[in-house]
């Protein structure tokens, strides 16, 4: 029987166990130390942000466990929230054995901060990897294990997931090899589409949770001013997001057409509908402050994926990409505005409306 | 001062008037013979489906006083229904003067039939012209009076603009000399995003509608099974739309690019998330057959484009282009899905998941 170790309980790490356990594999989900309680409620028969329990074969571990999680499975799906990804990943390689070949599938969204340096979740890994086993390719080169590794992108919602509600995802693979596995995750509700643009999928999945604040914004100033209707304008910035995304992505030297397909176009129309970035971005269109907002969901458990691609995202197309503020101002407005709402405290209707005078004709 | 006549006091052309006389233009708008309430209605201070007064400078015109709603405007915004638009260019035509040059903006989506022909209406018009003026390119290579032509896209619901929400629209244009004109027409609300590609957005606001449709059936499906989510799905089936409209357009020879932008993505966004055609699909979705639905609505005074534009968009895609069945069922599933459920009465849940699980891997 194939067997997969999931890193992180929360959402998307729960929901994945669904396709997963229907498929026949073995799945031990590990819940990291922030994970305790979700873990302990799990056992008890209901995940807590699901909403419902775990399909029955799942084997559930506390973070302690690692070394029991991991047992001998290849694969590796890593779920958890961005800001605790190089924390894990570290205690990860701790525990893995060097001269075995990993398959990674990595559903974590967002930059990290390694060493002092901003970079997307693969870029730290493959650091991290190169560091632990002392080889320039990470362990690609090395004669004994290797590393094969997928960025997984698209509009998968945890939630409608683990309803089996039919969905499509996208991996961008850092190897064609591992296309052929991916038949043994996919079910009739949990559709894979491969792609070799792993790094398109990637910068998509970062951005598209900075541009699903937009949607969010919008209801919230429209909301709140309690006059006339704004999915014109929630239709103009998706499309102005789609625009941008594509402009980073060819920035970074990338595909476009990545951008124009599921991990673009479908991700942001879902995260744009529903979820955490959408509800963050109503709290500061409504007129809550950037960073309040941020920490008052925080409190409640959510984490504010967008806020913090935004925060370390503009350093980062800035060292990475020398993308100026002009050139931002100029190519890229539709973030520069979210950068003005919320880091900069410009009113949210203010800063909407005079975006979208300044667009076209 | 400007002046410009609109054609059709429903949503659209009514909507329009707002940015068009917000700018100063002197605004005939004109009723059909099926527009009297409307017309009646508005004299008296209030349009029913914008649920608004017009704007003041505003002047209406029954349909028997087309000669005085044209005046002498050489600006012709048509913002009628596909159903109406042959007979209505007819009568246009009857009262057109042969010697000027006139400006059309086409805000009509959708196919029309003209001599037994199934057609672009941009197509339609110019047939018309040609007849009624004996030329064969139109009236362009005449002598005395040329046609510039427009055809308008994006996503512009028309409730929104008509309450100044910023809004983007793009115009396909037959002329790069009518680009001169658009600033004219926009305000800091509505935004002008001028093309060459004409005929690529006028495909997009035909098949928009047909594909808004699926977000509608997926809702109806998930309201009516009432239980789990349906984000994912709504995304997913938004993508495989903008993928197959992009597929259409390659094979009608214009330009993927239009699709990945306001006309097709904006569009399609906007027209998912609410008005008429997403409406129709809730109805088909939770169980009401495709005719029927079309119908119920048709008889409560709303016109669904989407079904129409299905209904003569396949005959269209075969007669045209020689899309045969398999060419669709291979290339154009979605397509070949709505089509199902809504002419041959399939279950609309199981063709979804059934479409679904034909997709990737």
């Amino acid at each position: 029987m194939q067997k997969a170790a999931v890193i992180g309980a929360g959402y998307m790490g729960s929901a994945i166990t669904f396709p997963l356990s229907d498929n026949g594999i073995e799945v031990n989900l590990w819940g990291t130390w922030l994970d305790d309680s979700l873990i302990e409620s799990s056992l008890k028969g209901f995940h807590p942000k699901l909403k419902k329990p775990l399909p029955e074969n799942v084997k559930l571990y506390y973070w302690r466990d690692i070394k029991a999680a991991l047992g001998d499975t290849e694969i590796i799906f890593i779920g958890i929230a961005s800001e605790g990804f190089v924390k894990v990943f570290e205690l990860l390689l701790d525990n893995l054995d060097p001269d075995r070949t990993y398959y990674f599938f990595k559903l974590t969204k967002g930059l990290v901060e390694y060493e002092g340096k901003i970079m997307r979740a693969t870029e730290a890994a493959f650091e991290m990897l190169r560091k632990k086993f002392n080889n320039e390719k990470g362990r690609n080169s090395s004669s004994s294990g290797k590393i094969l590794w997928a960025s997984v992108g698209g509009p998968v919602r945890a939630l409608d997931l683990a309803f089996r509600t039919p969905s499509a995802s996208m991996y961008g693979l850092s190897d064609t090899k591992i296309k052929d596995m991916l038949q043994d995750f996919s079910t009739d509700y949990y559709r894979i589409f491969p792609t070799d643009d792993l790094e398109g999928v990637e910068i998509c999945s970062i951005f598209k949770n900075v541009y699903a604040m937009a949607a969010g914004i919008c209801d919230g100033i429209f909301k709140k001013e309690n006059e006339g209707t704004y999915f014109n304008i929630v239709a103009f910035l998706f499309n102005q997001a789609v625009q941008e995304i594509a402009r980073i992505v060819e920035i970074a030297g990338r595909r476009k057409q990545t951008v124009f397909d599921l991990a673009g176009v479908g991700d942001l129309h879902v995260t744009s509908a529903a979820g955490r970035n959408r509800r963050y971005g109503e709290l500061v269109g409504s007129g809550v402050d950037g960073e309040t907002a941020f920490k008052k969901m925080y409190a409640e458990g959510e984490f504010g994926e967008g806020f913090v691609a935004l925060k370390l995202g503009i350093p980062w197309l800035s060292d990475k990409y020398n993308v100026t503020e002009n050139l931002m101002k100029e190519e890229l407005p539709l973030l520069n505005t979210l950068n003005r709402i919320i880091f900069k405290k410009e009113n949210p209707a203010f800063s909407v409306k005079t975006l979208a005078a300044q667009l076209g004709y």
